[in-house]
């Protein structure tokens, strides 16, 4: 067996920290190395403060790691960021300019002009960011986003549709799970049985983050698609699988035909196709009149692959469809690794021997 | 006390057919007369045959009426029909031409040109359309349609809006609930925390309805509203209740506060606002960041009235806003109760000494 | 009109504390004149610091009464507490001191010896404990406690039973709404799809409250019943309405038909049938198959009756049956409103003239 | 790659017959060589009838075998029937008569008496009974059972302790998934936000078989266990995963400490332990305050593995517990094909070369 890069994951005890947890847990080239919390639980072991929420058990071997303190350094050279978002700042920053890659899920540096924010099927040159942000910054590590939940699904799926007939005008109601909103999260009197039309901060998010990843690199910098998004946000009662119906106008007509098999036929670049988190294909288009469903559909590619269906005309645009996608791993955790593993294979971190 | 007017439901078992019984049984005007369902049923009570699904109590009275066939005659001027869309439509035509007011839930006779399609608040002048009706088809009696449950909430909500500066472009995302589909309706193993991005037929009555519902009335017909619109219908594990994200754009600009006085000003006509069903205001406006939701805010105006909230400017056409109404009761029973009323109030139907 | 006792209510702002102002709206004979909570909200209107999550307007009386601390004096004779347990104690006691009875919804004092424990139906003459409370604590006031939500249905319900053959063996094992567990409680993501199968504290309360409530009173004290009482209690995703399965042997064989007839019959005490809140007939005998259901039952006498159903042979002990009670109504706020009644219709609150 | 043993499935298109489906598409051993549905699919492509609803993909193979009658002769030594129980009784007896092994899920000849009703973990000496069977019947092939889903995860749990201590009394109250109703079974308007306190011929199920799976075989007869148990059955808004209270007296008195240790050390018999779909181990125990739970510990041992938490003292029997196990898999589908691999184990069933 290969020795593997270790790693270590900011913010451990939460459910995105988890989930790193869990995916790293079997990852071919990762090993998690040490996992850091607020000071409430550093020096304590990580089995006994967490509480593992998880549907597979938690691996001996991290339940007994000490909890570090979110300082550098830990170990090796990439650190996943399960961070809040309100002290998440100053620490993302200590471990880039202390050397680290620092793989972030948190908000507060994705819309920062020289952090690439990633979707590594879709906008993968715009890892050379970095290189600006670290000559800008002075840093030996450097920040990277993965972006927003429910706008990962969204951009995934319109990466192929937007690079042939290049949308202008977007419309998004999206139906997100409960497990968007971390843990404890939403107070299950608001949701069972109800529906929410409201989730923080997040349409704003959607509208700003798919401009950027769908944006265009020139000159070290990104210039952000120009469509206009409308997004209205809701959450119901599903435990995981954020669910988007969008409508869609492009430069030109297109076909729900035309759609389809650019859909079908779209594929990661190969640097992006190679890696262990990468799904084949990225995109499922799904026929069946009432596809996709998130209990049904969830889990493609692992959690990584999005779900596209109802491909039809739309009487005020051009198209309208659905998406599915996997909130805490094509939206978070699954997101992050995929991107650490882009560094691994463009020569920027190390494969040990 | 005074007496009251016999009616008769027709289809009175099923889910839709027990709003009927439950909405009328303490009703001012109205006295369950007769109740009808299919041969299986006739000749015994209707107590022992209905599998009796509201969270009240079925009065005696009713439950001892015996179940009788759908044929004419029934008893009283008015009948009320929750039949199945399969069997519907000789059924009402032959109530229709027996002489009675046959007030349908069904979508069978909704798009014909001389039937009206009516939401009182919102065009109670197309009533007019059944003396052509009637005229045309020989009838001593008439057939009114009440709107699809989706499209009742939709278009009341919109009428003034529409009235005030005329819609343009529209999209629609629905979140609807189980009650919809009547019962067995939708399989547990389908909703439960999942959902359905799919309803047979409903993108289309919605597209259809509406445009007929917010049309104006010249020449003895209905010239359809020219608006474009585009929907996009869910289910939801929501018992009742169904909740609508919707972007509108208008003739001319518009801007969230005059959308908001423009709803909150939107009184129904006196002979609508008398009615003992009439909500009082039939709409509305709920400003806190999270409403409407179906479980706070359904039974509003007796579950009569439409919630709006999120009134917001949209990104691409003019506002954002979010609908809530009640399926069941202004989507169904409780607006043909409503139509029936107006038979009363507009001198159709003669009230008893 | 006449007019109202004034009343205070502890707590106002919680999920329990919103209930009392509810219910309290059109009270006969209470008047909401102040409302108390945290020093974080004093001062402040209520309908400013209020979440209200009731779906029915907070009435704009209300929401106009400025918060006030949870100190005496307050207004009326009557404090209803809402407090959380952990700061319960010395206010409760410093009201009681003061003067006021004190109907409180926390557990804190609910096994003190010389506090009674009361669902009016069951154990009315427990109340004269208070007279023993107050000689011996020197209080012009006193405390009276409800019991815990589960405690309240199951033992309304056992009550007649107990009374005709004397209970010696129980099981029980609970399905408990999510509201009981008060705002924000249970997580989400814990219970959307899930079940779990614990609730800290509740087994234990159920056993020892249920044998206090059913015991009898002699010489000033009361006598715990002495039957045997095993519980396991879980939460499902149930808004409201906690629904209970039973196992209970007597001292003599029981039938279900005399177990039947003998619920059928019960009547509460002249004194607490005339009481505004006592729902007639306390217990709803359903021989449905398929009943008690939380969606379907919840509101027989407006939250107040408990609904039995399935009353059965049971193969270890005599019988099995289901229970159903409103857990925020019967088992909390509301029997504390019907205890307040049973305070002024037992003389020991005034009425106004 | 050895050659698999072909099988065959009856009633392959239901709930239950998609997962055989899903579960034989990998297995080591076995290999669907035909499937079986109602004359109205029979001659179409498995692929075109089946309303797949796994959250796996219908295998491309399986996809294109043509749906055959139930009649025999179909594919291979072993024939797994999904049927619906009223029509079960004469395919399955037709089966064993033209010599097939025939693993039924169905209830109709569970109770016979020469029929072995299997848990392999706790009775696989009971699988003898088939020759008493196929000697009486004239039988070349035979009938053997597997338990109703909520007394599968129930013995199974309950074997060591019996086995150990001999149980004389047991409670018993379910909290049962809707995917135990089949499709469309359940109908959502009867569950969500809702429990049923009642699944038709549930309880009994529970009582009758529990008792011959713990019974013991003397004589080419099983003597059913003797203890006496009382069933309360009831449907909860969970998908996959049955939940169970139960408290159980013993002949002597026994310790949370000694059945804990009982239930840990608890090993199949070693012809048993070594089939591909045996747990290891057979009975988890989850010493955690809150476990299990149906979304977190259901696919314990791939959905074969029961899962026991909260063992403590009973304040009438001994102990109380819960116990989860997967109602499709331990309780259905994966239960009778590790009877299936018993057969082959045993030499029953000849293993390709």
């Amino acid at each position: 067996m290969t020795a593997k890069i270790p790693v270590s994951v900011l913010g451990a005890t939460g459910t995105v920290g988890q989930k790193f947890i869990r995916l790293l847990a079997d990852h071919p080239w990762f090993e998690v190395a040490a996992v850091a919390a607020s000071s409430a639980s550093a020096g304590r072991l990580y089995g006994e403060v967490v509480r593992w929420r998880e549907n597979a058990a938690l691996p001996d071997r991290i339940a007994r790691l000490p909890v570090q303190p979110c300082e550098p350094p830990l170990q090796g050279p990439i650190v996943f960021s399960a961070l809040d978002a309100d002290v998440a700042g100053p620490i993302e920053q200590a471990f880039a300019r202390s050397g680290a890659y620092v793989v972030t899920n948190t908000r507060i540096h994705r819309m920062d002009e020289d952090v690439p924010l990633l979707i590594p099927e879709a906008n993968s040159d715009h890892l050379s960011l970095i290189d600006r942000q670290r000559e800008a910054r002075g840093w030996s590590g450097a920040i990277i986003a993965n972006p927003n939940c429910s706008t990962a699904a969204l951009t995934l799926a319109l990466a192929p549709l937007h690079q042939a007939f290049e949308i202008e005008r977007l419309f998004v109601s999206t139906m997100q799970a409960v497990s968007g909103a971390g843990y404890p999260g939403v107070a299950s009197l608001d949701i069972v049985g109800n529906v929410i039309p409201h989730i923080g901060g997040e349409e704003e998010k959607i509208e700003r983050e798919s401009r950027k990843i769908l944006g265009t690199l020139a000159d070290g910098r990104v210039k952000p698609a120009e469509f206009a998004v409308s997004v209205h946000t809701n959450r119901v009662a599903v435990v995981d699988g954020h669910l988007e119906t969008v409508s869609v106008g492009f430069r030109r007509r297109v076909t729900p035909d035309e759609a389809i098999s650019t859909l079908q036929e779209f594929r990661s670049p190969p640097c992006v196709a190679e890696l262990p988190s990468s799904p084949m294909p990225p995109i499922e288009v799904d026929l069946r009149l009432d596809r996709p469903q998130p209990r049904l559909d969830l889990d493609r590619g692992r959690g990584m692959a999005v779900t596209v269906g109802r491909v039809r005309p739309c009487p005020v645009l051009d198209l309208r469809l659905v998406i599915l996608g996997h909130n805490t791993i094509r939206g978070a955790a699954g997101q992050a690794v995929q991107i650490a593993e882009l560094l691994v294979a463009d020569g920027r971190v190390e494969r040990p021997k």
